[in-house]
């Protein structure tokens, strides 16, 4: 039995502010039982220099985590003046899973900066992450679409991320921290709506793994993101009908 | 009559969340309207060089927005390599503000920091951030006191924060983002539960202003601050008496 | 009475030695008593962005101390890599004040860089800084004015300042560095010509202070002032004979 | 049939040069095909703070390449004042991968920094360096072995890593530059001597792809580090057995 | 006698590998005896905002040690996050030399980035550098002129460059790092294939020197450096023999 | 005749104000004609680690431009957040030639920084600040005897610097900055009261330079560092006798 009194294939409870921050185009706070995310996502008329004049969108992201979202205070960034190694191959992480699912030619010759802060940290932020900056991304396209800016919503698949583990021996779903710090390895999954693969990170924390153990960890993660999956479709359907009422 | 349809010497909804945080020793979300600041207190066991073997302690504060907290988003300072000026006087003078109501040799030689995220931004988040970060600083010590560590909770008075402004020449409370940008003189209070001035900060932000008008601001600002210090002992009554209870 | 031996509304000497930088389009060396800062004003036709094709200009300054110009050797910025917060919140201090008495329409689109480099510390170097970096300004405006570039000197009014204290409850004028080490609270103004306020803080460095004690400071900085703005409107006049009679 | 003439499952010419650098505890220059790496191992007596008084060691990497090991000249990192998010990746990959086969407690309180610099850079820079930087490991703690400072070589297995892509729909096995820039997945996988998983990272360049087609790369990725792996035990027992004839 | 067995006006073996590196215009890899340096020479067509429309070129060259280059591992800067003040020094002489020979008319609107990279390090590396680095320039510029692009090689002279010192009271001439360690006086020239001189740094490492030893220094350095400029000119009329051929 | 109607080997007016800066232990205005150099000698008991516990001291040196010291003006280092390579360069020669004739054992565990700031440029400040850097350096001693920290001025040596350059075909002493613009070589010697040589870097600004020319400028370098010195001894002496007179 898991310290949390979760099955092996359970997610913790998933929770989604829709909207959560007013100035933003698109914004959700996720949460991954303890682990909250708030997401927003900026729609930028500047572009970057690399596709100035192709007609053609962009889409990145940041990632941060507020000093004291974790068990110990950890260093403000800013104030060290710089961002961790860590944060910055999240930050590619992210951006690179909402790249693969957006036809940049369709959002026309614009950039979206999606923000992803921590704001309580339990295990799983960059999953959290993914998840909820999609819905944030998703909601800035609605906004350009409902403006008569773009003609289509340029997402061409859902998509979401989990991570999911090794400990005692067992392939588990979704770690919270006190997991993630016994497990002997540790996976993060990103895949998409029709079940397609975006991103796979697996990695011994301490030492390797066997093949079939990785087999499990994966088919943990496909059916954990069918839920996740579920639940984005479940929150969208509501605010567009919401948005559509108005 | 102002755009938010409020009297001149009228605070905001004025919003408290004691213990937002989870990990942190105290904390709280304070709202002055659509302005949403997190405000967390961690003990730390080390201390600055200079008062090393003092055997008296410190507080000290950091500040920080989300990137999209704004109405544009503005840059991550992570991501830029340094805190800009205006971040660092804000968080200078939340430092100052607390110390000038801290008993540093009641608290032992260890340090509080105090960090002051702004998840929304409305106007008013330095002011925001002093009144909240009191009270996640009040919530540190209280813990230190019934963990045994300390014998009585060093702060030696109440403090709050608020700001005021002249708008078609006239004085009026708690600016939001809209007056803040059309006020042609602004100021900071800070003042004790007792009524004693902790810090006054005045600006023309377009031309000089008279002695009697800045007078006008102070009176509003004395106030205000009552207002706010009133509700601070109603929410920390309020905690004491769950936790006694608990 | 005071360690220096000066009555409580007593300034120290003050000396302006206007034009001492030779390069500069204005410049003065400024001594209250012991303390000596160098002021530039630097004319660029380069302007920053947000006021480019606005037809206006904009006045910007720099602040710095030469390492050994205190009583202890501070460490070089440079050599840091960084600006102390402490200096950046002076430096953002002077360019409000020298602005909120510039029209920056009579000025035409170019900036003035005003530069107060502090050659040797002794308590008061911001309002020093204030009150040359206004003459160098005013030089550096002359000279364009001279030079058949703008048509009057932009500047409306004239601008000092002046720190004020509470030591052994009493309040006094002009702090030098020990009597500053000393002060319970302290307070700098900027007041104009005609006796407007630009800047108040004030600040209670150990104990908070009464609102009356804080009355005492205001009035002691007014007349203050007063004795600065006729000591500039003299220097400016002598310099303006000189250079007609050239 | 691929650019270079090469197989699906066919390696690039795999040359290693032991022992290039005089100075280094352990050290190789490896190239994979046109891709040349230096690889140093420097013992250093010191240990980083969270293992101090531990009795146990560490193994760390850092990452580089010159500014025109590339196609078109990069930017030198250090005139550019720090390093880039994929630097900093790949070297977080690299200490991890080399960490998992190591015996930290066999080894004694010191660490050892592995660098791989970039000499020239035709694709698959990390998995060379991975592959590399684990020879020039070996020989460090061989070194200290032969000096009696350790009684056996910490090293618990082989390790080698590769990449393997996607390119016109085919999985192919170490991809040079012009394959990983066609490739529509890349991935890179590390592997022990006794087939167990340490790392695999997964990513889709453009389009999201199938779960048969990564097993498809993870097979390609078995066989090639078999070979690879079979290459080091082949260097190194030379080495062995030259070092012990001296 | 010299710990290296060598007389006192006696290079250590040079060797040239010309065309080392693939990808670059210019490229070679040098030798002064243990001292390996690799040199290459990119062409940019973007070049430095004070020569803009000037019609002319520019020359600019870079320095860097690899980490365990040397005896013991230095810092690696890009993670430092700055160049030393030696490596400025270092590269602001090798492209002050590099110019002093190039006449930018003749190169057109471009510039020439000379990257030095020290693979290893045993005394002298920085005149290894403007040795290789003049070589690696004049390949770039015979490329620019085999293919049309300029009509001449803008190269107006040979340069080269050695170090000598005084130890035990005898001036030797390419100190290795043992010799340089123990020198009292050190000294890098660089002189042109004419005999002028371009460039001289004597410094009294221990204690100032007489000029009498400073003249033998110059004498060592005249007659060295027309050694290796004899060499530049075979190993540039090798290539250009043999790219002819080709 | 050369632009300031001086001889070829004519010194600027040199004026010297010994004690300039009231905190520091040793301090001086130095003035080669319009140039004038800020240099004061701090006394820090810390010491670098690499003299730690070896009894003997340290002298260092950093150099700094005012941003308005010049005809035009430059950025400030602090707010670029970083030193540029010629400061770097500069503060490293000022630091090594004061070295040369410090006795590090009859110092004491202690360390000497010399700062170096110039308060206005016309050329020359590199040599002016060695020339005043000494004597800042001298009095710092001086004061550590009279206080009986030490028992003998450490100083071996008077210490003095001067530029000379080629213009129009000849030799120059001592070349303000229009002088300095249009040199075709450009050299600084660092010679002792004894005339031994301590530093000579001789450059080619535009066209390489024959071995007599150089031999013209030391020539003209060795004279007027007579001079130099011996206004040295002379102000050096007036100051001595004025401390023991008190």
């Amino acid at each position: 039995m898991r310290p949390s009194q979760r099955q092996a294939d359970q997610l913790r409870d998933i929770k989604i502010e829709l909207g959560y921050a007013k100035h933003a185009e698109g914004s959700c706070l996720i949460h991954f039982g303890e682990t909250k995310v708030l997401c927003t996502a900026t729609v930028e008329e500047k572009v970057p220099p690399f596709i100035k004049d192709s007609g053609a969108g962009w889409v990145t992201a940041e990632y941060g985590m507020l000093p004291r979202s974790t068990h110990t205070r950890m260093s403000r960034e800013a104030a060290q003046g710089k961002q961790t190694g860590r944060t910055q191959e999240i930050q590619r992480l992210i951006g690179r899973a909402l790249r693969s699912v957006t036809d940049f030619s369709a959002m026309g010759e614009r950039q979206i900066k999606v923000d992803c802060d921590v704001i309580q940290a339990d295990g799983g932020t960059r999953t959290a992450a993914i998840t909820g900056g999609y819905l944030a991304l998703h909601m800035a396209f609605q906004k350009l679409k409902r403006d008569g800016i773009i003609s289509k919503n340029p997402l061409t698949d859902f998509l979401a991320a989990i991570s999911c583990g090794i400990i005692n021996g067992e392939a588990v779903l979704d770690l919270d921290y006190m997991e993630d710090s016994n497990a002997i390895a540790d996976a993060n999954f990103v895949i998409t709506g029709s079940g397609k693969i975006v991103e796979i990170q697996a990695t011994a924390e301490q030492t390797p793994f066997e093949r079939w153990e990785f087999e499990a960890l994966l088919k943990l993660a496909e059916d954990g993101i069918k839920t996740l999956i579920e639940l984005q479709r479940q929150v969208l359907k509501e605010a567009e009908e919401s948005s559509s009422a108005a």
